[in-house]
């Protein structure tokens, strides 16, 4: 267990840890006591009818849900709906590899897959609040991973899936991209197996990891554009250094690993042997399938063929020249680009 | 100086290696007896008028044009051309910081820009040939660079030109794409600062370095298709150790780290104050930009947008799953495409 500041109500504000119990792993194993942190917004009503599921990413917490995209002015809003934002497994809040004791501690943590996640949510949904089904799940990323493994395993619980910026089954070159950032760790000398004793140990690899972000998580024509001043920085360098670094600086590198593990190995058609038409067929939800027109892992042609194979989804691409991470919210029309998409997600019947 | 085998006739069959006298860099210093490895195909005519010159990229040599590009069936016509191939200095042929011995040797090899390598290759050209104009200059990638660079520093001097996957300007996430590269070797404790004694010391560096280019040198759709099936490897994983690492691997990390420098910092507003249109502006040649539909850091509207600003300037743009990494003829499509817009290229008048 390590002490890190970044994974704490210091830094994230308020949040509950949520104990589901003992939660079986598909890869064996299973993780006792098995804390979820989850934010919530507005309040379940007495018919528990008006819940909204958001899921998080790579690197990402409720955090940034809270500050962006959840609030009265927003289609996720919170005097309307419930709105619960959980952590997922190894994110540093939920229960995670550097906060775990023991036989979970570390190196030690097991495989995790979005599959785990889901079963977790469903019933910390269920056994802590009483909810059945839900009004829209929704995430990016990693959080349309867990989106669309939801609406796959348990159709008749999302009558709405909006699942922005990712795929429901993981692409050979994401795996590739997503190698290379844990390659930037792993040949950290001071990553060591995994037993560091402080996440700053690893601070270089945990750079490089920031640097490959840079190249693939934005677009060229943001670097091109020069967009980074937006933000407030004076140069490309400082951009890199007072941004990206710091922000993955922060982080556990046994934590974002066992994110990227999962992330590489999502994969909906796990339900129907590898048949990804089939798996998708299930999806009963109005599934708005949103990818990032500048994104360059999960390109819009790949959330489009997916989309396709689900019998009630409609493809709404969403611009932004931040790329992938444009899911920070880097630009004022990313937001309202979600906004417009959910609420009319939200407005249909189901 | 290192024994490096790759970097031989064994492996690199005929080649000529031409002493130019001292070469003064542009970022101080000098080259004394710098050396280019040519190779050359076809006759000079009496008039020497019927000269191509063909420029190296990043980790290339003359053996891919030799092996793909040039013969009697392609528009680089050796019946009918003296095409003469030109090393870039660093490339590992060409003097390189693992070939040199003394001052210049290793890490205290001098920053050279792409300006450097036009004006040696100017003067080969015209003292060791007697060549005083070129019918073509053409190249990939960072060899397109170095046809820019010709274009606007001796415009009197080129006929044609074709830049085929690469900028007049380096952009902003290329330098940032690269520095990934360079991290990668700079990060292996083998590397020592560039005084190792072998490659293989940095083998675990160039491997990481080769996972990078897997990433961002193919498209997201090679991947997706499983292209490299059609290169005889059976599994992705196969293809990067079977293909990928073993490519990277045989190269020398400094001379890499060399090319990379250049790369980063070509730029032919260099010429004009930072004005890329009046540096393009001064373009006399017909040219023709050949952008690859899936590179995923020269994209074609970087390309384009340079297009616009040359006077005889046309848009070509190359078609190929392979992304940028297609400079490599990896699929048949490819190399037709390039032979029909060079052929068109050859065919105007000048």
């Amino acid at each position: 267990m390590i002490e890190n500041p970044y994974y704490t109500h210091e830094h994230h504000g308020d949040y509950d840890l949520v104990n589901i119990g003992t939660l079986d792993l598909e890869e064996g194993g299973s993780i006792p006591d098995c804390q979820l942190a989850i934010a919530t917004f507005g309040e379940l009503n007495a018919a528990k009818d008006n819940a909204i599921l958001v899921t998080t990413w790579y690197s990402g917490t409720h955090q940034i849900f809270r500050d962006a995209y959840i609030g009265s002015e927003h289609a996720l809003n919170p005097e309307r709906y419930f709105i619960v934002v959980i952590n997922q497994i190894g994110n540093g809040l939920s229960t995670s590899p550097h906060s775990c004791s023991g036989d979970l501690a570390m190196s030690n943590f097991p495989a995790v897959r979005i599959g785990d996640d889901v079963v977790a949510q469903e019933r910390l949904l269920r056994e802590h609040f009483g909810i059945e089904a839900l009004e829209l799940v929704t995430g990016g990323s990693m959080g349309a991973q867990q989106t669309y493994e939801w609406a796959v395993r348990f159709p008749d619980k999302v009558k709405r899936a909006a699942a922005i910026a990712g795929t429901a089954r993981n692409t050979p070159h994401d795996f590739i991209f997503t190698e290379t950032l844990n390659e930037a760790i792993w040949s950290d000398p001071g990553w060591k197996e995994g037993e560091y004793t402080t996440n700053t140990q690893v601070s270089d690899g945990l750079k490089r990891h920031a640097r490959i972000w840079s190249v693939m998580g934005f677009s060229t024509e943001f670097w091109k554009t020069e967009h980074w001043r937006s933000l407030g920085f004076e140069s490309a360098d400082d951009f890199q250094t007072g941004f990206m670094e710091p922000y993955f600086g922060a982080m556990d590198p046994n934590d974002l690993l066992t994110l990227a593990w999962k992330w590489q190995r999502a994969d909906v058609s796990r339900h129907t042997g590898g048949d990804l038409a089939a798996a998708l067929g299930r999806i009963s939800a109005t599934t708005f399938v949103m990818p990032i027109n500048e994104d360059m892992f999960f390109p819009v042609r790949d959330c489009a063929a997916e989309q396709a194979l689900i019998p009630n989804g409609e493809l709404r691409v969403i611009e932004s020249v931040s790329g992938h991470l444009g899911l920070f919210c880097l630009e004022p029309g990313y937001i309202e680009q979600v906004d417009r998409h959910l609420g009319e997600l939200l407005a249909t019947d189901a």
